[in-house]
């Protein structure tokens, strides 16, 4: 049996109350409920203030897990974009800036270019990340979101990214890894392996569940316990990596967590992360 | 560039008129519009009754490019369910039994059970299928479906259970192969890698499309044309194989094709096939 899951590496994605709360709120909210991190998305970073947010984040003592989010290399403005969400992860102290690296560019269906161009334009935005001390996360994501939103697809894939432009989770610091969310990754035959093989270069982890029957591809993620992911034993394979960051929850709900009371939604994520992570 | 498509290689899934239509009717359907093979669902075979399904097709000289469906090793009676569909696939003369292999047991979050346990099952009805005839074709399915449908969500993953099982693609009948359908496989990075490696255990392939966005996890399919494939890039991957048979055309359509007269369905299928596949 894996040791039962640390309160004080609990961190809050804040897209888990995005339909409830501005970034203040969220902030406020973590530090009411005992949540020691929390990854703020751009937008709602824009609303409040970058300066703004920093001085209410470090007054509560938080922990920025990760900075939601860069990539997205099919935008015209990519690479102002990135280098703009370094430099916020950079203010924020954000333990990396997430990348969902975009998917097909439009009116294409050169999924083999659009896969080589994502690691063009890392390798751009690699040395400025390198230097502002901002490691960068490859997320990769679901299957059914390859198109639209990231054709990096897998644990393995976004590894050989990582390979290839020089990062093998052998140094100290780590510059290029993974964010593992559970619900892009749970299906992968080759999960363990993978984790495995990425090592020192998981640098964020995110849980939620996948429910079945699930009616939307992007919106109808569901909370941990109420699917079918093994949370449980995928936490050994993390801690078997030496994974010692926070477990980042992370649900895109439209149905349900987004109608409820966030301070509700807070208590049950607490709660869940306890009994079912 | 590759070689034009073959008219004379298309086939009609009947799952792309099954609101439309009974199996007699897909039949008649086929040949007016010159489509010389057919790959029946086995409740509209059920509904048609076998020998006179067997005798239609017979009468018509279409080719059955496999049968739909055995597999689901979750459903309690899924030995004598197997059985019925080898004997019917049989009395076919399918160039295929598809294997959708079902999903977590009912109740469980055991993926690596799940899996394990498909091998099994395959490994019980393989000398059954052997024996009469029947090559097996397991069908990878996309990982959204994962959890109520197929846990074997890659190709590389079927070709592992194969070669587990023994059929290395080497010898001159195969028995044990899959099924490639693009809608389920189109996003694997290792692609082309793993059609090169199932070479001859290719027993059926499967066109459709993949739409931006996509409103449902089962039944919004596109057609061929419509939606991201790169349909024209993988039928080079497909041939490079020496794969040498059908293209079966197989849309679950919800929304838009099984509203439509079933008879303009197939005459866009086939233009469809000319152009875009």
């Amino acid at each position: 049996m894996p040791s039962a899951p640390d309160p004080a590496r609990l961190s809050l994605n804040t897209a888990t109350t995005r339909a409830q709360w501005g970034l203040a709120q969220a902030i406020e909210g973590c530090a009411r409920h005992g949540i020691r991190g929390i990854a703020p998305w751009r937008d709602k970073l824009a609303e409040m203030g970058l300066q703004e947010a920093a001085r209410a984040i470090r007054a509560h003592d938080l922990t920025v897990t990760g900075l939601c989010r860069g990539g997205f290399f099919t935008a015209k403005n990519w690479l102002d974009d990135n280098r703009r969400a370094i430099e916020e992860a950079h203010v924020l102290g954000a333990r990396c800036l997430v990348l969902v690296v975009g998917g097909l560019i439009p009116g294409s269906k050169d999924l083999i270019y659009a896969r080589d161009r994502i690691r063009e334009c890392i390798s751009i935005i690699l040395p400025e990340a390198r230097q502002a001390g901002v490691p960068l996360a490859i997320e990769p994501l679901h299957p059914m979101q390859a198109a639209d939103r990231a054709c990096v697809n897998t644990l393995e894939q976004a590894l050989d990214v990582c390979d290839a432009l020089g990062d093998d989770g052998r140094s100290a610091q780590c510059a290029l890894g993974v964010a593992v969310d559970v619900y892009h990754v749970w299906w992968d035959p080759k999960l363990e392996q993978q984790i495995k093989r990425a090592g020192k270069r998981v640098l964020a982890y995110h849980v939620c569940d996948w429910l079945v029957p699930t009616r939307d591809l992007l919106n109808d993620r569901g909370m941990m316990g109420d699917g079918v992911i093994d949370l449980k034993l995928l936490r050994t394979w993390i801690e078997a990596a030496e994974y010692a960051g926070f477990h980042e929850v992370e649900i895109f709900s439209e149905r349900d967590w987004w109608r409820r009371d966030a301070d509700d939604v807070l208590r049950v994520c607490k709660d869940r992360y306890l009994k079912s992570c």
